[in-house]
């Protein structure tokens, strides 16, 4: 049912779009690869099938398509950016530059965002370190959809974090995830084929533990990492509450439930206590802590102990961080990126709208 | 079965054995200090039960009680500590400080250090940065008893994360928690009451699930945070390998399976890559960001609307980290820390050895 577009396909069409939307000829390239890596790297959920999320959260004026981005605060090792509402594809970026150029001054730099919008997917950020032998990491706060362990009401996003370190003649170690039991995309799948979800993934409206993959719809909750108290959930709970005091208070964005929401539908929080959304991104220079080939030597031994240890029956082998992302991308730049119907009849839809064809 | 002891009384005795050790009286207060947060706060694996286990390191020749604790690289913003073997209670605080002395030069400070020793609970360093107006991180890697996602193998230790956050007249927000679905020690306590664990705690010596609280002992593995790859453990062994990276790669430490184990009759294990355990800490200066009085207003407001989020049935309120601890250390500060008798037999062999009288 999937019919593949080549990246170049989707980078063209993604490109114009936000060209139509007025972001300059460097933003909207900015903001098509972060978009795009998202379906690069198999997280489909972030990718193209979000775009026309974002357009219809300028169309309600919700994202300006013309930021001033700039520096509020900063010291020798820290900044705050405002955003002023732009897309975060492109702040995120912005500010993950500025914490590589403060590492580059004083070892590290540690940039906290507020007034941004969603940021496509944090391993992307974080990653932009690697080329500069620095270890990055990239979190961001997000619409409330989580439970905090014993709580009926949802006070938290799903919250990733990613943290990107380099190796050397191995690829490099990069993870990026939710810090619920299950990223809401998972969810999704399970809610299209009318399945069960495992336990520990979400709670009832009235905060039950349920196999129901419609549960969160019908006004439940997503779980933290753990799922329940007995499973580590208190633990789940305070890593998302972490991302959301470093992303949301740290810069002075919207934090908790106050987090405005993705979908343009959906009304915002009253009283906001902050701007928009807030990230948060950082960037260590190895050689701010030792010899970067003496790190990267050890990284490897790291990599290749964990890869090649003993797995359980039935599977293959131990995966390393980023790897099946980094298959996933090399498979899919060489071979095109599978789109279904439905998001090929959102993209067409756009299409037609801002005159732009597909492919 | 439990006696009580004030705080006075271990605090006394166990300083007593740090200086037969050979400890100056400033690292022997240090170190009494640091191993007794864990029983004032609750969390009594951590604490005096394990002084008998710091002596037989000392004893042959692993922990060096005259350390010559010292920086070996640095940057405005960052530095590698050598603890040249030194009690990891008196190396923590010494690099944590120094994180914090950077953060008051640049922003923020990051210290990682090599060639130390189980450091005790890491959520009593993160909070040295609470009087400074900072935010403040400890991280340490530990021998290896976690298996990683799909690994038969031992890997990771527990690796414990401590996030420590001032509030303005609300408590701070301290969170403190292995990278395990479930501590060691909770499992010791199901060990003694030969009870069947949950499921997603351990695995059995050939990688499959059990509910067997022996499991461990009997060659088994703790598992990663999530337990399985269903629920998420991907998740927990990528944190547990953040940690160890951080605190054994970044610093010249040893790392995964090459963790120097903590009872002094494991051998140790060969071919070592770094030298002794690992640890990262980290510190943030508030108003390297916004003013101070905004952030805490800020976080009071977070802290209060979590509080005072609805709870589920059977639930009296949603915790926010750090709140059972503090109620626990107010309480046995006033009232006393109760010994069970398997500690106190050993801290009595202990003072009949050091010919140091308990109480």
């Amino acid at each position: 049912m999937n019919k593949m577009y080549s990246y170049e396909q989707l980078y063209a069409f993604t490109k114009g779009i936000f060209i139509c939307m007025g972001c300059s000829e460097k933003d909207a390239d900015t903001a098509t690869i972060s978009l795009l890596s998202a379906d690069l790297r198999g997280i489909e959920s972030h990718g193209v099938a979000r775009l026309s999320g974002y357009i219809r959260l300028w169309e309600v004026g919700r994202v300006n398509a013309t930021p001033d981005i700039r520096v509020i605060h900063e010291t020798p090792s820290t900044a705050v950016v405002d955003g002023d509402a732009g897309l975060g594809l492109v702040v995120a970026p912005y500010a993950m530059q500025m914490a590589i150029e403060k590492a580059k001054m004083v070892g590290t730099g540690w940039v906290a965002v507020k007034h941004s919008n969603h940021f496509g997917i944090a391993g992307q950020h974080a990653m932009m370190a690697l080329p500069h032998d620095m270890i990055g990491m990239a979190m961001t706060n997000a619409s409330a959809l989580v439970a905090p362990t014993f709580s009926v009401e949802k006070l938290l996003g799903t919250n990733p974090i990613a943290v990107a370190i380099p190796a050397g003649s191995e690829p490099p170690f990069v993870a990026d995830f939710a810090t619920t039991t299950a990223a809401n995309g998972k969810l999704e799948i399970l809610q299209r084929k009318n399945e069960a979800v495992p336990n520990g993934w979400v709670q009832t409206q009235d905060g039950k533990p349920t196999n129901d993959a419609h549960a969160l719809k019908n006004g439940g909750a997503l779980l933290p990492l753990g799922g329940d108290r007995e499973h580590g959930s208190h633990k789940g709970y305070a890593l998302g509450a972490i991302v959301d005091i470093f992303s949301g208070v740290l810069s002075g964005a919207n934090f908790g439930p106050w987090v405005p929401p993705f979908p343009a539908y959906v009304p915002m929080p009253d009283q906001l206590p902050g701007e928009g959304i807030g990230h948060f991104f950082g960037a260590m220079r190895i050689d701010a802590f030792r010899s970067t080939d003496e790190f990267k030597s050890n990284m490897d031994k790291w990599i290749r102990r964990f890869r090649e240890a003993k797995p359980v029956e039935g599977e293959s082998k131990i995966i390393i961080p980023g790897d099946p992302e980094r298959e996933m991308e090399l498979d899919r730049r060489a071979n095109g990126i599978p789109l279904g119907n439905a998001v090929l009849e959102d993209l067409q839809a756009i299409g037609k709208k801002y005159d732009l064809q597909l492919g």
